[in-house]
């Protein structure tokens, strides 16, 4: 099969060459000229514009699978379709909000284009070797290139879960599980880290990932980080995060669940850098006020 | 080696027949006669009292190896201390609190024996065909016995992490860990459960166990949970807790350390199985008193 792949970072080049290993013919375009230029020499057949990417040889049905960052992807979407005809597929690939991917799907549909979702999982290891890949969608559309799917991901890590936005939705619960399953791993670590016990952290997550409850791809990255800074001296405890752990909680606002590991988590990574720490200073300021109790002032440097 | 094997339930009879395979002898002791009884034919040799099993041949040391609930441990002790001399080693490895086992190694030395903690992951299963074991106490007397944990072990899965209480330590967190991430994977399958779509839960737990972030082995007994309950219909959701969980919040209260997922994971069971919801009552209640919000009355059943 023919894909059209946009968006050539670490992810779309890793699933590019993927596709490539299954015998898919693969045109990439990425945005930025030096992405394509990287690219050249690979088996990717790079193209330098929408219009060449998506270049249609006789009646086929075009098939364009989008890995771009999600803020783009409106964006890319009026830019492709201008050269898109009714009955072709376009697949977002990235970590889009599940709500606008149910938009998306009926505003495409109206035009006759077909709409499917999909979360992709495992890093660029995983695109690269073999995905998990959460589907959404008509499945009569999926099913069309279903094969596609099984092929590029690692065996049983493909699954498709229904309508459309059925593929982001459960990739984002995964996200928001993973943030959940980080932080409780974090702060078992953190107790550790202050006990009267000198635990060597890198055995420790070996261990811990050889016959334990808690064994885990997360135990293992973990492990990974301390192979290479065994007190983790060389961070600052700031966390980012990418959107999907609080679309995950404000669907839990939404549907009224209660969700107080996943929220605690999220709320743990804002908190994590924020610098003013407001809420910390009106509690000790009102201890101060009802108690008398000790405030800490910072300490001005002087002009020079 | 010979191993005197002190409570026969699932996780001792499995180390023991584990044991066995890697060449060392057992002497097998349950207090429950019906438990010894079971496992007279199988290559445990069963012995029907605390004198038997500790039986010393010439002046070889006797290594005790106990697996039995923590509430007996100090008994256990006490029982089997007649019978030991200076030097003779008794391993824990069962789930007791860190506290007791630092407790107990500086009685029990002071009397001239040694005391190891040991805890144990990875459920029967484990047990049986490779445990995940770590290990605390004296580094001279681990030695001893080390090849012992070593043999027993799935490859990679023992590990020493220091001193008395070390061992059941850095199990306790693992618990704590696992508290967490488990919260985490259930809160996010109640999303997807009370979502727009109709998700089959056996295989999106496949799915999200093949190369995905989240990939572990809880969601793996998650999906053979599924594989027999789809909807999870015939349970109550009700949780347990065997005591690890709420040592590792006792222990982050000790250390003044912030743990608001697995804190949380912890209250969720508890209020999991607090029938009078009292806190509930009283917000409700208050609510009614300020706001005139509407309150909901138990509809008492008349007596007949």
């Amino acid at each position: 099969m023919k894909i059209r792949l946009i968006g050539l970072g670490k992810m779309g080049e890793n699933i590019a060459l993927n596709l490539i290993d299954h015998k898919h013919t693969v045109y990439g375009y990425d945005i930025s000229e030096e992405t394509r230029k990287k690219l050249i020499n690979t088996k990717i057949e790079i193209k330098n514009s929408y219009k060449e990417v998506l270049e249609r040889e006789g009646n086929e049905k075009i098939v364009v699978w989008m890995l771009v960052p999600n803020q783009f992807v409106t964006n890319v979407i009026e830019d492709i379709k201008p050269f898109l005809k009714k009955g072709d597929i376009i697949i977002d690939a990235g970590n889009s909000n599940y709500n606008l991917s149910v938009k998306r799907y009926h505003e495409l549909k109206e035009q006759g284009l077909n709409f499917i979702d999909v979360g992709t999982s495992g890093g660029t290891y995983g695109a690269r070797n073999g995905a998990c890949l959460m589907v959404g969608g008509d499945y009569n559309v999926v099913k069309e290139i279903e094969q596609v799917f099984v092929d590029i991901s690692i065996e049983n890590g493909y699954g498709y879960f229904g309508e459309a936005g059925a593929g982001h939705y459960v990739k984002m619960v995964h996200n928001g599980i993973e943030y959940g399953m980080m932080q409780a791993i974090g702060e078992g670590l953190e107790l550790v880290e202050k006990s009267q016990y000198d635990v060597d952290f890198e055995k420790l997550t070996k261990v811990w990932n050889h016959g334990s409850i808690i064994e885990s791809a997360l135990i293992g990255y973990m492990h990974e980080a301390f192979k290479n800074d065994p007190k983790l001296e060389t961070l600052e405890g700031r966390i980012d995060d990418s959107g999907e752990g609080k679309w995950t909680v404000e669907e839990a606002l939404r549907l009224e669940v209660s969700m107080p590991v996943i929220t605690n988590s999220l709320f743990v990574r804002y908190k994590s850098r924020d610098l003013s720490k407001f809420s910390e200073k009106s509690v000790a300021a009102m201890r101060k006020v009802f108690g008398g109790h000790a405030i800490y002032k910072k300490k001005w440097k002087k002009k020079s």
